[in-house]
């Protein structure tokens, strides 16, 4: 017998693709409703995305921003959680294909697999620029800038060292604002009092974006805040600049090459690829083009939520690949399911927009709703706030309050590992070099 | 000009070798003796090695138990880190070499590079027995552990479950131990409930131990009180017991075997190879036989301490592998050093024995001195405030000791994160299993 969608008793079976903030909520909204729900991942844990920055930059710990997702469906007692990679869909047999070879069928089939980095067509460059959208990317960035110091701590020429220490994010969207914000306070800061050799105006963190502004998802005045707040800081940013092209060297821009070893991308996403299998129209970034109510067109039982999907805004446009968005499609979609099996036609999805917030580092922020704006301190204790209250699992947020308070008044950052450099290519490429180093200046480097 | 050890001032160079608890015990102390210091380490941090179990279990995140080195000697002003690996030394010319080509000459070498895993010459073992040394090994016990419990939900057939919920622990020193006791924890309590297919009394975990007794270095009256709290908990120990052979299928006794993917490796431990290096005698566990003050014969300026040196024991034999015996040894090695640059003759190293503990699971564990020997909750407290008095940083005093709070109020653990899953070996070994029981079930596994 092949996989089967209902059991006995008739109840429908829900697969939801995606445990993130979308794939989440619609499995906890679906607790009380009378279905049966699987949810399959990649991975075992739900990931707190907009803090993932704090991880790749040393001021977190992954455990602190991830919460198992059974933990989080423990009283969800209609929900299993399979951890696998969906790798096709098939909407005419409703049946789900995984990588390990199984496959689910279902009556109801939420997809709400998420974007990742997206290179605008030329995957070469993330080689080397690594994108933020897992724990391992974070790992990954704070590994790359930790490594950057202790080999800038052992070359004796400013040159070579100013290399080493030049830290670029390619994006100026919420994501690249925060990095960068966060480096700068990392690498100028924290690190610099810890590595004898580097003072602490030698790191440079430059932030590229390609429009004239930063944060364009907000008002003028935001963007105008954000820079400025930025840039007292002591980070550079350059807008209106592209790259052309990443590689070994650094990042080229039209009219200069920035040397630097750490790039971090931050400048676009696009949907995960499986909203291929769906066969419906995509839009220019792989999103699904849905309907009103969420449903994929022609597959009234599939739904496409958060950032795979592409909903049309009021007012032109599509909606932002936010959380709340996500968050609101999750619990429309639980409610439509529940609505649909008692014979109801659900009403459209409408997204109440509750404003959106940027911080910056220490103590400044941008927050704006439809009726306010903030910045500064304010809205820095207002983002505070927000991202707690959001925030999954209760020890989660004491740890992660606590955490804030420590780095607050110590100015120090907990997590300042090295760990898995075990990457073989990655480890030769920079000892190469360090020898190179060493051979040039022909003595000892740590003299 | 190659490598210099002096100075213009003609300041005595300190290089030490390893930055475990002996290692940077003595930079700590030489922070106010006129020399200069040179501490070279593979990893960026020092890692707190008796909690490492807690990391493999769930219990504690790996920053929780490691502190970045440069920040534990940011006061000690004469003191330089070099993150690298030591590939050789030359006592002659008193030049150690690293893994990136460049060298360092010494005045004095302080060799503390400890142990790491010995497989008694079956290295073939470590494919299939993880040690526990590094962060790196903890976490990979973590997501074998996790990976396990992912399976298992998705399997139908008690007899195929049962394996998957097998985990084997080969040794029954302190580590073998508090590791068994705390996977017991893990996997009975915490994660059985988790994971809807799996019944408490599912799990299980045993102990191996060739020995008679488990903690053989403390007192029967210990080890008897040990061995029947592990019984009582639920841990199968086999006590007499030794590994054959260790391979895909699982464990293999005399009598036995024990057919499990899940195995780590408490068994033994052998000195650093890089002792071999010293040119000076060793014994059978690959440790520099030292002289009484602890340098190396024939090398009067090269101290060998820690986990990588075999001191007499009083009464024969060699002090044991466990950080007080470093940490003494640390300390007088900089004595020594001071004493030395004066003109004088340091006296004989004498290790001041303050016991021995060891912990076995949630509230319960056992402790000896010289003249007392405490078990069960009193064990456990005392065993709790040296463990939080000893680790190295306030702020990670702070959080481990609220993670024990956490997890003896909820009885969670927060650290149940499967990264790092790109080994593409174990996942293909992992996936094609997987689709072997799929296909021999001959149905949906997630059904």
């Amino acid at each position: 017998m092949a996989a089967m969608a209902q059991d006995a008793a008739g109840i429908p079976h829900v697969v939801i693709i995606g445990a993130g903030f979308g794939g989440l909520e619609t499995a906890k909204a679906l607790a009380k409703v009378p279905v049966r729900v699987t949810l399959v991942d990649r991975w075992n844990h739900h990931l707190f995305q907009p803090l993932l920055y704090q991880v790749a930059t040393a001021g977190l710990s992954p455990a602190e921003i991830a919460i198992p997702i059974r933990s989080v469906l423990r009283e969800a007692t209609n929900a299993r959680v399979v951890m696998a990679t969906v790798t096709d869909i098939d909407t005419s047999s409703r049946t789900i294909h995984l990588d390990d070879g199984a496959s689910l069928t279902y009556d109801y089939l939420v997809v709400a697999a998420g974007a990742r980095a997206s290179y605008f067509g030329h995957d070469e460059w993330q080689e080397f620029a690594i994108p933020l959208k897992s724990v391992e990317d974070a790992v990954k960035i704070r590994r790359t800038v930790l490594l950057a110091f202790e080999r800038a701590d052992r070359i004796e020429d400013p040159a070579l060292r100013r290399r080493e220490l030049t830290f670029v994010v390619i994006g100026g969207g919420p994501t690249g604002v925060e990095l960068a914000g966060s480096l700068l306070e990392l690498t100028q800061r924290v690190l610099a009092a810890d590595y004898r050799r580097v003072s602490p105006d030698e790191p440079r963190v430059i932030l590229i974006e390609g429009a004239d502004r930063v944060l364009n998802h907000m008002s003028e005045e935001s963007s105008a805040a954000t820079l400025a707040s930025l840039q007292k800081m002591g980070v550079d940013v350059r807008l209106g600049k592209l790259a052309k092209n990443i590689d070994a060297q650094g990042v080229h821009l039209d009219d200069e090459l920035i040397e630097a070893d750490t790039i971090v991308w931050a400048a676009g996403v696009s949907a995960s690829p499986i909203a291929k299998a769906l066969g419906a129209e995509l839009d220019r970034g792989g999103r699904v083009k849905v309907n009103q109510d969420c449903t994929v067109p022609s597959c009234p039982e599939v739904f496409a939520i958060g950032d795979i999907a592409a909903f049309p805004a009021e007012g032109g446009g599509i909606l932002p690949g936010v959380s709340p968005v996500a968050m609101q499609q999750g619990r429309y979609v639980a409610k439509s399911i529940a609505e649909r099996a008692a014979g109801e036609t659900p009403p459209p999805f409408v997204y109440y927009d509750k404003g959106t917030m940027a911080t910056i580092g220490r103590s400044q922020a941008v927050a704006e709703t439809s009726g306010l704006k903030l910045k500064g301190f304010t809205a820095w204790l207002a983002w505070l706030f927000v991202h707690l209250w959001y925030l999954v699992g209760f020890k989660n947020r004491v740890f992660v309050l606590l955490q804030w308070i420590f780095s607050y008044v110590f100015y120090r950052r907990g997590a300042r590992l090295i760990t898995h450099v075990d990457a073989p290519v990655e480890v030769e490429l920079r000892s190469r070099r360090l020898r190179e180093v060493a051979t040039e200046k022909g003595k000892d480097v740590a003299a």
